[in-house]
């Protein structure tokens, strides 16, 4: 005769509904730290409310969702939990930027195996500090617990920001002509985007571990990798308010090979000088140590530009002064030829 | 000396950019079939547009974010990707329709550590077959590969739907008072929730298989677990438009015991008459296999009751009447009595 078997329970099964309430009281806090004045609801309602602003005539919202991929792999082997939520809401801010539209509100998905305490208020913490920068409200969010899905002590981590803009002003690059100028802002490393190959060249190919020097630098390779994503809000507003702006590209999956051709008309290629920069040092320490061809390189990485963007070539120089002025490594990085709706570079096509 | 290590590539270490075009090529069509008269973009831009819509007044957007949860392990041992999207479309269309909202669009997020050919496709149809029975727009999402953070053959699928209510009219309890009635819709099964406790008493405990019988079923095991969380929108918005409804609790995580509270004004109490319905024989069998205590019962599942509607008492019939025209399974489960802010059970406090 077997023993008798012991009840099972919803937090036996690795799901602790406490805990899970007790996480959520420890970011009341800091959502209610990112709230604005069109934010009209409270943590724990069924959905986040938020009034749209009374002062956008023909409002259109643009939405977008995205994840932070295997960066959260350094964040778990650094233990730094704190930065990987402020990446997250940055990429997605620039993300609808692009579009010409300002961000208003934000949501969080965290998939989880098990609750460690700290981690989520962690997530949230570097959540809660990107939304504040950016002027958006966290209106909500996710945990969800699943045991068996993650391995202990890793997560995955989404989030999708709605904006909004004038329906006269979205900008779609309809304005775009040969003979624009493409302005570059640099990148803070490599943002969120080419993680996996940057894992493989790091951690297996070279040994390194995350407390070591990055070769060629003073900080460590946990530093390098997890610098956190740039927002451009801040610096492209104001040209984006005075129309100074003909199109966008957040050089994110792709690189600068694929992101700029998704903004350009049809007719008009992105021509690319090379020479208008020196790729960070970091970039060719992974194409070096890992062997990996230019033109993979610029598909896998920003390659130290996070953001392109095309202005009359008359106001090139203006905007790049005004975002110099701004706070931003800004330069003219070429410029839009006819073409046929690539990415070319001045030594020829990278393979 | 050792041998010249070839070079790296991004495809290499497990991140393919073409295989992601392709299936991004492979939903398009999916994704256009949702599009309403206010969707403005197309697939491919960096953030989804969508205007809102003229026809309200003083809009108020409302957002939440959701996943699917270990429901998503049933899908992957069954082999069947295509309703965890429609799943999760039709939580969230609940989550906002208990504010008063009606769905305007929709973003889905899959982590992933391989794609392979037919499985996100496979999840978009779930995700587009859901917006369009919602007339919500799927307006964007993300693919993330990420390598080594999801097991092979495994994903984690999390959206967010963005609604619209007017101002006046966001529902919020304020109108609940002691003496309504509450009305109960059936739920299909168990939803989105319980599934890592129904799969340790199913699988580990019970030793059955997805293809087995469900015990005291005609149908498998995965088919009773992957039945769809029904969508209540259809059914109660004819009573949302007429201003019949005074509360409603999307009985989700936490069950019949915490999500009545949270749409219950202070003061009150929500009674639950347990002989007003039978539980669903397969929760039955969940307690009995299992050993689990009534009130843990109450708190991981649904328990047959998807959602809880507060009407006046006097309005009771007729709103049970109108759901059961609408093709709903609706009862009057109980009302609403002097409290303190707690679900109770006619049996007593369920521990």
């Amino acid at each position: 005769m077997s023993e008798p078997r012991p009840g099972l329970s919803y937090a036996g099964a690795g799901v602790d509904i406490d805990a899970a309430h007790r996480a959520m009281r420890g970011v009341a806090a800091l959502v209610r730290s990112t709230a604005t004045a069109d934010t009209l609801s409270e943590l724990g309602s069924f959905g986040g409310l938020y009034r749209v602003p009374r002062s956008v005539r023909d409002p259109v919202l643009v939405a977008s969702t995205d994840g932070v991929g295997t960066k959260l792999k350094v964040a778990f082997t650094a233990g730094r939990h704190d930065t990987v939520g402020e990446d997250l809401v940055n990429h997605c801010v620039n993300d609808i930027l692009v579009q010409g539209a300002r961000p208003l509100f934000f949501l969080d998905y965290v998939g989880v195996g098990t609750l460690r305490p700290g981690v989520v208020e962690a997530l949230v913490e570097g959540v809660a500090r990107g939304c504040r920068a950016n002027g958006c409200a966290l209106l909500g969010g996710e945990t969800a617990e699943m045991p068996d899905m993650y391995a202990p002590g890793e997560y995955d981590l989404a989030g999708t920001i709605v904006g909004v803009v004038e329906e006269g002003r979205v900008i779609d690059g309809r304005g775009v002509r040969a003979g624009d100028a493409i302005v570059a802002l640099a990148s803070s490393g490599l943002h969120t985007n080419g993680y996996s190959l940057a894992r493989r060249i790091l951690f297996d190919r070279m040994g390194l571990g995350v407390d070591d020097p990055f070769p060629g630098e003073e900080a460590s390779v946990a530093d390098v990798l997890l610098r956190v994503h740039r927002s451009y809000l801040g610096a492209l507003w104001p040209l984006v308010e005075a129309g100074r702006v003909r199109a966008m590209a957040h050089v994110t999956g792709g690189g600068l090979v694929d992101n700029v051709p998704r903004v350009l008309p049809s007719g008009v290629d992105a021509r690319i000088d090379l020479a208008s920069w020196t790729v960070p040092p970091a970039f060719r320490v992974l194409q070096r140590e890992g062997g990996v061809e230019e033109g993979e390189m610029f598909r896998a990485f920003n390659m130290g530009v996070g953001m392109a963007v095309v202005v009359a070539a008359d106001d090139a120089d203006a905007a790049v002064r005004d975002l110099r002025g701004a706070g931003e490594e800004a330069w003219i990085v070429g410029g839009v030829v006819p073409g046929e709706g690539k990415t070319v570079f001045n030594r020829g096509v990278i393979r």
